[in-house]
């Protein structure tokens, strides 16, 4: 194939703005949370386009849905592309969107070119994939690749008590497709970067190598509930002297593995929360991320030692847990090859990065060759409702997207 | 008088145990929050008892309860006694309610004995002490005291934005008497410790003179939500990164004021909420007491340069405000001398002692004669579920209620 294939980056932009207005936020962001009504009202959309565009849907006991563009050889294992629509309580309109609106794009670019590839062409929405409403993150994938078994994922529950299946069969999401991996020819995820390297170099794309190791603890130190007046300091037994001791020392010891190194603190929560109580209570969650396993293990040690030396100081009793382990993940070399081949040929300027983000493709890898392809975001900003992403970048990545697919699913000529 | 009066310690230990129930924890303590329909049956509980005594009972403007034993000269001051019968939500079973049982036992000991008194006796249950619900402690006797406008306690919400004044109307407590002061000839509340220095000592009584300098503070940082993976940490406005900073040096600072210094964290919240989002928001309160006066206003101003510098040193916008504050209380002469000749006559062990804790003795004693009395409590524990104290003490703390009452009242020969 020696055509370069172009997406239709006004109709791919219209529609991440259509989109993007179920569950709109005051602040311009989007509140579409996994498996609530905005996230039911966003798939519906979602497949009506596919629909539209002659595709056949399917949806996984997980509700992972398939839109599959027929090869001429339907029973080659398919080219695969997909992320997820759900986001976080305050979150933006692309991430995870834009990659499933652009897997969208590519079939209808390819219908509309009358193109016709060997290998089956699927756009995926994975469930769940942001881990906030349900406290696991790419939970579909996870399901779906083998990582995690059905029943856990189904006995989830948000902080209401709902659960995850609970939630299924309410939204109309469970699908009678198993939630197993079938053969894959190939994948790739197109997201934005979530971080500000590109555009700090003024890059337009991203040529994805693999993902940080990463994971998320949670802490609970106890203490004694006490009247904030009476009790004298030395006589307490206050969680939050621990946590005072242990955060500057986290952050510290994050310090000390690099520039790499990420520690993140997203919850915190005292019991019973009464400015004139001691708590009794104190709970926090650690994010913890290295893309080098020396130091990622290295950091896992320390952060060990440091929450634990301050329960130890202060008397009190604590519980930690690591709730979410993902290992870094090594991209497929074709998958990588074919990125860089689509790069190359449109001329745009990129890098090669590592992931400092979790992604369904992480998943995926396990089961399937697999790359990612990143485009810049403003200030690097996402989870964020004031994510903002370049238009230009936007077509950017789908034509890499596109060219990426239509290689390794074989253009007919 | 000669005589020294005696309470009924069983039936004021077994109607602690009885109004225990209305609101009783798992844990063994209770939650009876102001206005909730807990405290609503809490009060008509004990109005039941008071009219069983003969008591006349009158409702003000915001909730505050009156339960009046006429005297023989009923156009004198009465002398009053009072306390609250609202807990915290994982509040303990005597805190505030010992004291307004042992106000009505004193009544019906009196009624037994068939004493009468010149000046009126009153029981006064003050609304919302503990201020939990209602963020401000100590309301309903600020409002009757002048301190706090009605119209400002009537507009305080709750976190599900119910107000006062709806919560007083749907519970039955919005009474027709104006809530504002009449003449008081004398007043005295008896309490417990809620700290842990006369049990260390063995002591039975607490002759309290005044009451600690208090204030409490909400904070606000402001930072930028980001993802926790790929954003640098260099690049992040993480107002964890404040918080790690100002909480040792809050502390800190606390300690180099002495042994009677306090500061509390009772209360944190981050914004979202979500593992791996760099918070954009983190909000904490700080209780800060001291009984010197100097030492009180520099941990003020210690306290504001050290949140300003945290904020300044991590980029991060911040917000913050004193939302309550006691100035410290010196109490009336001739009410601590009638407690001091009360324990003298019946011969408990005791001290003399500055309270680390509000009380509603503290507007009250703005407007009329005040003191306190305390009784040890175990552990020093208060505002816990394992609040506990000793039937000698409960007693004890009673018979001086009742002696130091009848002293200023003026037993009829």
């Amino acid at each position: 194939m020696n055509q370069t294939l172009r997406i239709n980056g006004e109709r791919l932009w219209s529609r991440l703005e259509e989109i993007g207005q179920i569950g709109a936020t005051a602040g311009g962001g989007c509140n579409r949370q996994a498996l609530t009504d905005e996230d039911r009202d966003g798939r519906a959309l979602f497949a009506r386009w596919c629909e539209a565009a002659g595709c056949t849907l399917r949806t996984d006991a997980i509700g992972n849905v398939f839109a599959r563009r027929e090869g001429t050889e339907p029973n080659l294992p398919p080219v695969i592309t997909g992320s997820h629509l759900d986001t976080q309580p305050s979150g933006g309109k692309y991430d995870g969107i834009y990659g499933v609106l652009a897997g969208l794009e590519v079939i209808e670019s390819l219908n509309e070119a009358g193109i016709r590839t060997r290998h089956p062409l699927e756009v995926v929405v994975w469930t769940n994939e942001e881990g906030c409403r349900f406290d696991t993150a790419m939970m579909g994938s996870a399901v779906w690749s083998g990582v995690m078994p059905i029943e856990d994922a189904y006995a989830l529950t948000d902080r209401d008590g709902a659960s995850v299946r609970d939630e299924l069969l309410r939204t109309g999401q469970l699908g009678s497709e198993p939630a197993t991996a079938s053969p894959i020819h190939a994948a790739f995820e197109l997201h934005i970067e979530q971080g500000p390297v590109l555009e700090a170099e003024a890059l337009s794309i991203g040529v994805v190598t693999g993902v940080q190791h990463m994971s998320r603890h949670r802490v609970i130190y106890y203490g004694q509930e006490a009247h904030a007046g009476p009790t004298p300091m030395t006589l307490r037994k206050d969680p939050m002297m621990a946590l005072g001791q242990c955060l500057p020392r986290l952050y510290t010891m994050a310090e000390e593995h690099g520039a790499d190194s990420r520690i993140t603190f997203g919850f915190v929560h005292a019991s019973p929360g009464s400015s004139n109580t001691v708590p009794g209570k104190l709970e926090f969650t650690v994010d913890i991320r290295h893309p080098e396993a020396s130091h990622y293990q290295a950091m896992l040690t320390s952060y060990e030692e440091i929450i634990q030396d301050a329960a130890k100081q202060f008397g009190l009793d604590m519980e930690f847990e690591c709730f979410w382990e993902a290992p870094g993940v090594t991209f497929d070399t074709d998958c990588v090859a074919a990125v860089q081949k689509a790069v190359d040929t449109l001329g745009y300027s990129h890098r090669r990065m590592v992931s400092g983000a979790g992604h369904d493709a992480c998943n995926v890898a396990k089961v399937a060759p697999t790359s990612m392809i990143f485009i810049p975001c403003k200030d690097g900003l996402s989870h964020n409702e004031k994510e903002a992403v370049i238009a230009a970048d936007v077509t950017a990545g789908a034509n890499i997207l596109l060219n990426a697919m239509a290689t390794r699913a074989e253009v007919v000529a």
